[in-house]
C-alpha cells in the first residue's frame, strides 16, 4: 500500500492514514522523492524542506498511533507558493538577488495548515513578483508543464499547478490576483479555487494588490479543495482585508434546474477552437443532466477594458509595495518587471481611479444579475498551455479577472484535453460567500465530466 | 391645528395627517412660508419649488381623503442637498457658473421619497463641491446657523442641517463623505444619520468619492431618521456601490449592559472644553442607566493621519470626477477648490495607495474589535459651530471619518448646548449593517439626554 500514493486524493489518503494502512512518513518520502526527481526536471521547488517535513510527518504518525489525528489534513504533504511566508524559510516572491525576507513568523494560512497537521514540504516556483502567467522566471528558471516539457504550467502560481499535477504534493497553495491560481490549474489539469474576497487571510503573503489578491488551494479534486478551504477560511484580526464572513453552506445539488449563465461579452476575445469546443460539449452535458443555460449580456462589461484596468491597478500597487526596494536594488528585478514598476511609479492617481471605475462598473453590472442564475460558466483560459517558444498570451486571465474584481468565489476544473494532450479548464463562478455551494456544484460537475487527466511522466 | 407644525416630528405629523386633523397642503404652505422668510435670511435653499410641492401636497391630501396614504412619509415636506438630482430641477453641486446639469431623471433616493408620497420642497445649499465643512459658499453665499447668525451650520450638507433645525422642512437629505451629514447635524442640533456603506443608493448624486460617499437623512428625532432609512434603503442594480444588504433588525434595547467603546486614539485632537464636558456628562448618564464604558486603544489608528488620508482620497476622486469640467470651465471653481483639484490632478497613484492603506489599516483595526463592544461613542465634532470670522477648523470631521472609511453606520444626536447657546453633538457608531439597531439605541439615548434644542428664531 505504498505504490502510487501521490495520485490519490486527500480524502482517500486520509482514510488510509486513519486506518493506519499507510504512514505519513512514507507518503512524505514519496513526495520528497518525486520532488527531487521529476520535480527537479520540472523545476517546481525553490526551497525543499525534507528534514522538517519528515519530522512533521513523524509527529503526525505519532498522533495517528494514539488515535489523535487532527483532521483529514493531518499528515498530508502540501507545498506553498514562494510568496507565502513559512517561518525561518526564505520568501523570494520570485524575485532575484537572494531572499526578499526570511520571516520569523508563518503566514496565517501556513499556521492554519500546521494547526491542521499538514506536512509543509517547501516553497514552490512562481512568476516573478506574481505578475504574469507563464512562470518563465528569469531568476529561478522556467517551470515546465507536467503534460509537456517546454510548455508553460501557467502562472503566477505555476510551481503550485505543476507540483499538484505531477504528484509532488497532495495540495498546494497559490495566490490569485487576476487568475493566478486558476490559470495554472487549467493548464496543468488540476482543480484551483479562488475563494471569496477576504475569506482566507493574506497576512504574511507578499502583496501584489490588496484590492485583488486572494490565497487559494490547488488540488486534484473539488472535494480536496473543500477540505483545504475549511482549514484556511476564517477571520484574521491582523489582516485588514479579512472579513467576518462565512463560506456559506454546502448543498448536494442535482444539476437538474441549475441556472447557468454564459456571458456573451467574452465574444470579443480570441479563444482556441479546441477550448471553445470543449466548453460547448461541457455545457451540452450539463444540459443533458438537467441544467439550464441562459445567455447574458452585461451592459457595462468589456473584458478587454477590465483586464487592462486590472493590470493598471496591479502595476500601481506593485509599485506601491515594491517601489522602495526597486529603487534601492534594481538588480533584483527583470527588465519586464522594471517596466511594470516604472509604469506604476509614473501613474497618476486619476488614471488609477479611472481603472478602478471600469472594474467597479463591471462588478456592479454582474452583481445586478446574480438573482437570475446560480453560477456563471466559461472556459478558465482562452488557450491550453502555450509553448515557451511562442509569445506569451496577454489574455490568459480574461475569463478570470471578473471574479477578482467582484470578489466572487471561482473554481477551475479539468474539462478534457486538446487533441495533442494538453488539459483544458472549465471555470465556475458563484456569488460572494457561496464558496461551499460552489464547491458542491463543482464536485457534481467533476463527477459528470470526469476527474482530471494524469500526466505521463516518470515516477521520480 | 395649524400653528407650529414645523416643530413636530414626522411621526406626530403623520398621525395628524392620518386623522385628517391637518392637511399636507397646509403643512407644505407653512414650510414654504418659513423657507421664504427665515429661510431666506439663513440662505438655506438654492432652488425652492413651491408650485410642484403644493401640487404634490394636494395629491397626498387626495390619497388621504380616500384612506390611501402611502405610508408615514406621505404628504411630509422634505428638501434635498443640491448634489442630489431632482428631475428637471438644476443640480449645482454648490459650484458656480450655472447648473452643473438639469437632470431628466430623479436620483434613486429622490424617486424613493416620491414613491413614499413625500413632498419635495426644493434643493438646499451646500459647501462648494461637498468638499468642506462650513457651507461658506463663494458662489451661493454663506448659510447661517439657525442658532447664531454669522456662525456656520456645518457642512458640507449645511443647508440640510439649517433647514431641519429652522423648521423649513420635516427632514432633509444630505451626503456624507467624511462627516458631511453628521457635522451639520451636530452644529445645528438635529439628528444626522450616515447609513452603512452601499445601503442607500448614490445613483443620481454627484460623486465626491465613490469610496467614501453616503447619502443620509437629517431629521429632528432618531425615530424620524428610522422612517427615512426604511424608505431610502434598498439595493439599486444601477448603482455599482449598492450592496444587497439589510440594515438589520431594530431592538428595544435597555441601556443596561450596553457595551460602549471610547477610543483613546482621539486624544491627539484638540477638543473644546465644553464639548469634552458634555461628552463626559453624557457618558456618566449612560453609565447611570446601566451602560458599561470600555476604553479602547486601536493599534493602527492615528486620527490625524486618517483624516489627512481621507482628504487625499477625496481630492484625487474630485479631480477624477470634475477634472475635465475644471479644465474646460475653471471659472466655475473657487481658488480653494481649484487648489484641491490641482492637487488631485498632480497626485501619483502610489501616493493615493499610501493614503488608502492608512484608511484600510485603521478600519481593519476597528473591525478586529467589534466583538468587544456594541457601539463606539465620541463627540460628533471637536467644536460647536464656529463663527465665519474665524479660520475654519481643519479637524471638524476627525471623529466622523472612521465610519466612512469602515462603512459603519453612524449617527449624530444632540447632547446639550454650550453656555452661549450653541448645540453639541454626540456620535454613536455601530458595526456594518446594524443600522436599525443603531437607530433604536439612538432613540433610547435621545430619550435619556433629551430632544434637540430649538433655535430662537422668528417664524417666517
Amino acid at each position: 500500500m505504498t505504490d502510487d500514493l501521490t495520485s490519490l486524493s486527500i480524502g482517500t489518503l486520509s482514510e488510509l492514514l486513519d486506518a493506519r494502512r499507510i504512514e505519513a512518513e512514507a507518503l512524505t518520502r514519496q513526495c520528497l522523492a518525486r520532488a527531487e526527481g521529476v520535480g527537479r526536471s520540472l523545476n517546481c521547488f525553490i526551497t525543499l524542506c525534507p528534514d522538517t517535513a519528515l519530522a512533521e510527518a513523524r509527529a503526525a504518525d505519532a498522533r495517528s498511533a494514539t488515535g489523535q489525528r487532527l483532521g483529514k489534513l493531518d499528515g498530508i504533504p502540501v507545498a506553498l507558493k514562494d510568496n507565502i511566508d513559512v517561518a525561518n524559510i526564505p520568501t523570494t516572491n520570485g524575485f532575484g538577488g537572494g531572499p526578499l525576507r526570511v520571516p520569523r513568523e508563518d503566514a496565517t494560512v501556513t499556521r492554519r495548515l500546521r494547526d491542521a497537521g499538514a506536512v509543509i514540504l517547501g516553497k514552490l516556483t512562481m512568476h516573478e513578483g506574481a505578475l504574469g502567467a507563464t512562470t518563465d522566471n528569469p531568476h529561478h528558471g522556467r517551470t515546465h508543464n507536467p503534460f509537456r516539457h517546454g510548455h508553460s504550467p501557467g502562472g503566477s502560481s505555476g510551481g503550485s499547478g505543476a507540483a499538484v499535477a505531477a504528484g509532488l504534493c497532495c495540495a498546494a497553495l497559490g495566490t490569485d490576483t487576476g487568475g493566478s491560481v486558476r490559470i495554472p490549474a487549467s493548464w496543468c489539469g488540476v482543480v484551483g479555487l479562488k475563494p471569496s474576497y477576504g475569506l482566507i487571510s493574506t497576512r504574511g503573503v507578499v502583496p501584489l494588490s490588496h484590492r485583488l489578491d486572494h490565497v487559494g488551494p490547488l488540488t486534484r479534486t473539488a472535494a480536496d479543495a473543500t477540505l483545504l478551504l475549511d482549514v484556511l477560511a476564517g477571520y484574521d484580526p491582523l489582516c485588514p482585508e479579512s472579513r467576518r464572513a462565512s463560506p456559506g453552506d454546502a448543498t448536494q445539488p442535482s444539476l437538474s434546474g441549475l441556472r447557468i449563465a454564459v456571458l456573451t461579452n467574452f465574444a470579443v476575445e480570441t479563444v482556441e477552437q479546441e477550448v471553445t469546443d470543449a466548453f460547448a460539449q461541457s455545457l451540452a452535458r450539463l444540459c443533458d443532466a438537467g441544467a439550464r443555460v441562459e445567455t447574458i449580456t452585461l451592459p457595462a462589461f468589456d473584458p478587454v477594458k477590465v483586464r487592462r484596468a486590472c493590470f493598471v491597478r496591479v502595476e500601481a500597487e506593485a509599485a506601491f509595495v515594491h517601489g522602495t526596494l526597486y529603487q534601492q536594488e534594481p538588480g533584483r528585478f527583470s527588465a519586464a518587471m522594471r517596466g511594470y514598476l516604472d509604469y506604476g511609479l509614473r501613474l497618476s492617481a486619476t488614471r488609477l481611479l479611472q481603472a478602478d471605475r471600469i472594474m467597479e462598473e463591471a462588478a456592479g453590472a454582474l452583481n445586478a444579475c446574480w438573482d437570475r442564475f446560480d453560477v456563471m460558466l466559461s472556459p478558465t483560459t482562452p488557450q491550453a498551455a502555450p509553448s515557451f517558444d511562442t509569445i506569451p498570451p496577454d489574455n490568459a486571465g480574461t475569463f478570470c479577472v471578473l471574479a477578482n474584481v467582484g470578489g466572487y468565489p471561482a473554481i477551475s476544473l479539468p474539462m478534457g484535453m486538446t487533441t495533442d494532450g494538453l488539459p483544458i479548464g472549465l471555470q465556475i463562478v458563484a456569488p460572494l460567500d457561496q464558496d461551499r455551494r460552489l464547491l458542491s456544484i463543482a464536485a457534481t460537475v467533476e463527477s459528470l465530466l470526469g476527474a482530471g487527466p494524469r500526466p505521463n511522466i516518470a515516477i521520480g
